[in-house]
């Protein structure tokens, strides 16, 4: 295990640190302010044009695209201090850089599997941030925590497949700038269990295709992000060349999807939970109770010892398990993303958690990120495969070591 | 220790439980969609009155208040039961049966402290379910949870006082009908420690008093209970005759306020954990993964057996605090009142997050009750006394013991 | 519910309470002494007859016993505060009050299916702290937390039964007063699940029954009270007339040991912690670090306040699980038994183990009996069915409410 | 961060894997037999010699010392690997291969600080493994967690110290085989709170040093390794030469002493938690209950994926602190170790228990190694600095960057 950085790694963590700090955290209150401005919209606000222009300025612009024809070549090492970063001003930093999410993984997908053509129609203008898009995976009716329960069809018929059924949680869909959904159905009822399904580009506007209603999370609508939107697709049909990738590989394509996408959500979430823990000093620094300053309150000395302890070590697993996925790829690191994938959740979850507390009313309040911090950690635990299906897996691995 | 309940008590019960199940659980739908439809209103929806003069019409009205002058007479053990079953709707048992907070507290002291002057123009009309009212005591600018820190004056001058000073988390002020605010502050800045506040009644449109805004909880509002206010006393000056009890005895009033407000909401979280269990229950039963009924899932099977492990201790708990209050007094419950205050938020919250990952994702949006039964849990760990506060308390207690 | 208790249930609390200030507290450390001095000897040390014949002349014995026939006729509830005193000094108190398990049980079970002749030979010495006797049940080479797996065989062979298995974990049998032993066999290996086992009585010294060597509990023989033995049954012939109760219901009486067996074990653990909690709250209070009383410190005091909170309601859902047993019987409170024998073993060892902490090294060493409180904590969340399987019937009842 | 390991080191972990596969693991039963039959012993048993001759002959010997003069030269990072393994039998294999504790303490302090007279007649021979030490520093009438609590004097008086206090916990102490005594105590009481201090060479069978008695840790003596014993010392005089390093630096001599001794500690007990996880998987694997094997069973599988994602984490915690410590310094490093001593015994811990439970009553008894490990692990969360001190040190770190 090696966890040293190159020079060229060291450099741009600094630059981005640097952009944290000049452009990120002072733009949080007009973010803010904007925001509230603006109750009817699902579209980031204004300032995010800006910032996205200063981002690509100072280099800061796609690099969690380790393929370097396409983004900065980063391997997922190099880039996990970066993604950290971006996690201290996650409603942000992150789409500033053109690094966020469900936009990342489409734009993976369509590097490694997609046609000339499909790069050139969807890939070409979500790296140039121009164009959001959405992933249509999760199903209202069925418990799609056990991924071969997805009943959405995808049926061909001549030159074209036809997509019916009802998807939710497509994050970004309520923006006015969403484009394209990646849609995952049955292509093959009767395939074997993960060769049924396949996954498809569904062009925003195709006919039979209705974003229903938004869902939010915890009260947040999430609506700078355009919100987390369900989406029924009665009798879609699109060209056959929208496949993506292989008929029938849809399990495939959402594993090399779903690798990078959950290890990118555990940097953030590294990133999110320092921030409360900085926020949860400075507050218990600056106020007192019962005769002496909170901070020297011996409970909250042990929650911020406990914070900074968790995090060392979910930060460590998050590196050995990037270098694992860069030294013997995604599959060979499939224990460590699933053991990860509930480290952060857990982890951020409970130091921010112990922040609010720290705050006291103001904890659960708009005026300080942390309850909105607390709604993304909570949903990373149900997101991208809940804990429990993850720590089976987990565990299926260990045991088949002694069978 | 006896439990056991008086006839009267147990028919009231039954009356309760036919209410919740013939009108209030078949009316959330309707409610959900009218406060849909009325996005910007503060107030509750029209099926609210129709509810409360249901309440009414079958004797279930007032009922948390133990003196039958002007309640229902009902003992703490006795009303327990009842509360714990408004609990299972939150949003609209307690207020159509008049037993919402912080109606109830301001209730409670103006039965207890009030003039007939006081009664007359704010209790009448409150028990009548005519005007809301709010209560004054957090502050943004100090730590309140040391409630000595309270900084607004309430200073004597001729025969009026002045109220300067900002309060925030005034739950219900933002609600149109909301008439009124019990406003603690500091009258006596050189007095003892807890003699030095008083209490004051200031009528909602006094000149120099500003609902400056609203405070999220988690993302929500809480509009359809008049949300939670920041308001600014800026020299406020009211008639002395406001002033409720004695001057400087702003603690003592403030302890007889607690006590029956905090079991309250114990009692009232407990119906929320039931319900939360009900709907674990309900939907592990009614979706399979990986070839089996979620419920058949041992993992989930752990959740609801620990679920109800938990709450039948504190249901108990509360039972026994509720019991202690009627036969020795709030003041000899004071350690068990501290006791549940801790326990309740915490079972409370324990339950309805595994209910939430036992939903999926759904359990995280508007779809279930859940999220919004979670940050009414996590903010009663703050509210009333964060956690610290309490278990310091009976630690206290329990030193005492040996010393 | 009614925890209220009758002026002779007060009355013999009270006398318990004395008889554990006079009289057990300060043979503490002669029993120490004595069993220190005999180290191998498995019987209980000489103070322990005499203070067997002071609790007897103080109208202490059999108290368990809810037959007045044979015993004091105590309900459950009733006998629930006397067994927590009890467990407050567990070495000792127990025994010489004759309330000690595994003869609680088996003079139960006596009571309640032997023959006069049985009840002549093996009940009426135990009734009279005479002899002592164990219970066969556990086998090491299955997984016995299943009782179905139990293989041990009961045949019947004209007059006789003959008996062949391994059991261990029969506590007591290395006294060389213990006399007899209630095994649990198979009788019927095609019998319907439940109908297969049946109870029978086999003394010690009978041909082919070899006590093979005691097994220990965290480094602790337990010796003083006969500790725990590995028996092999080679063949062992004894008349049929010893059968406990009806052929293939083992089962059944198993169940009838356990349900107050269980609840026993709770009563006193709730004892224990208590004891624990005193212990903490006098070594905190004595000593310094930091500049301070070590019970000054907030973690200290958070460790307290929990532990007084956990055992608050442990304690109220042993007496309703009493209270049910006397009112609705052992079946009828099946999930109460199985929750509180969950939560008893976990609040208690929760509290010690933080005593422990709070002690320092002294914790883990013979200076207190802290560490061997622990030991016995944690083996009941293994004995008498481990939580996992409680849990189960918990869940299983609870889910059945909503199918 | 780099953990990759130099040939040297892959190749000695290889070489230790070897011996305990060959050797060490073998040999458990025996040595096992060896301690039963040898009740009054406090030496290792005969086996013991042999496994320290083939580690010798293995070229596994004084692998923990870091200075090449003395011993093998590893940095901490290449011996925390064969640590760990060392950690798999810790009863065995440290012994064996001349890496136990208190000895590695007293040698490295003895090559950092000893004069050469000193290192001839102690040092040497401990290299040999011809004698053993132990390491007098806690005090049974102070809490020795604020170690300025302790009261023992060290006074000059001519060319000689004399020694007058009480100690326990001088783990070793009891074996015959131990020669010397390491033991702080104040020399300075006026001296600033960190320079009062003096550490002194006390050769056993010194006039005035009485071996009390020993003290056990859950009922164990831990005799094989020499117990824990209670040292009186009743004027007890020394050469002045006896004296380690300077006069009144006992406070640095100690840190020095514990930084890689805290270490070591962790690193053994993730090799005793791997252990534990791998008898957890196979027993569960092996039997079965309620119609399938254990392992199967859901919650078992939470918990063996809970103990690999903890193993994990702490592993490479302590691997980023031993880094630190060759990179930086022990002093550099001093945050991370106050963590790992807090992360390694709670996780170890929490696999132990969790492995006790999936053996049922097996896991407390002497047929495990399970019940011994949790002593083991529980007993570090008090030794060497309880976890409430090191959380406390982490916290003052982490403040200290926002104040």
């Amino acid at each position: 295990m090696d966890f040293a950085f190159s020079e060229r790694a060291l450099e741009i963590q600094q630059r981005a640190e640097e952009f944290l700090r000049e452009c990120v955290y002072p733009a949080e209150e007009t973010f803010a302010a904007q925001v509230a401005e603006r109750p009817d919209s699902w579209d980031s606000p204004p300032i995010m044009e800006e910032l996205k222009q200063e981002a690509r300025k100072r280099g800061l612009w796609n690099l969690f695209l380790p393929h370097s024809e396409f983004g900065a070549g980063l391997s997922n090492l190099e880039y996990a201090p970066i993604a950290e970063l971006t996690g201290r001003s996650p409603l942000i930093a992150p789409e500033a850089m053109n690094c966020a999410a469900p936009d990342t993984g489409n734009m993976e997908i369509l590097t490694m599997f997609g046609t000339p053509a499909q790069q050139e129609r969807w890939l070409k203008p979500l790296l140039e941030g121009e164009i959001r898009s959405c992933f249509s995976m999760t199903e209202p009716e069925v418990a799609s925590s056990d991924a071969t329960n997805i009943a959405t069809r995808i049926e061909r018929d001549g030159d074209s497949y036809v997509v019916t059924g009802r998807k939710w949680w497509s994050s970004g869909a309520m923006n006015p700038r969403c484009k394209v959904s990646i849609v995952m159905g049955v292509s093959d009822p009767d395939g074997p269990r993960h060769r049924r399904h396949s996954m498809i580009l569904v062009p925003f506007g195709t006919p039979g295709m209705t974003v229903v209603r938004p869902t939010t999370v915890f009260g947040y609508t999430d609506a700078s992000h355009g919100g987390h939107a369900e989406i029924l697709f009665e009798g879609v049909r699109v060209p056959a060349s929208n496949l993506l990738g292989v008929e029938n590989e849809g399990f495939a394509l959402a594993q090399a999807r779903l690798g990078p996408g959950r290890i990118h959500h555990c940097m953030r979430l590294i990133g999110m939970a320092e921030r409360a823990l900085e926020l949860m000093c400075k507050r218990t620094l600056s106020r007192s109770t019962f005769g002496r300053v909170i901070a020297e309150h011996g409970v909250v000395q042990e929650w911020i010892a406990e914070a900074r302890i968790r995090l060392e070590q979910a930060r460590l697993l998050v590196l050995k398990t990037a270098w694992l996925m860069d030294t013997v790829g995604n599959k060979g690191a499939a224990m460590e993303i699933s053991a990860i994938k509930v480290v952060a959740p857990e982890t951020a979850r409970w130091v921010i958690d112990k922040a609010i507390q720290a705050h006291g009313a103001a904890g659960v309040s708009q005026d300080t990120p942390l309850a909105n911090l607390y709604s993304h950690a909570r949903t990373l635990q149900l997101a991208d495969g809940p804990d429990e299906v993850h720590r089976r897996s987990v565990a299926r691995r260990e045991l088949s070591r002694w069978r």
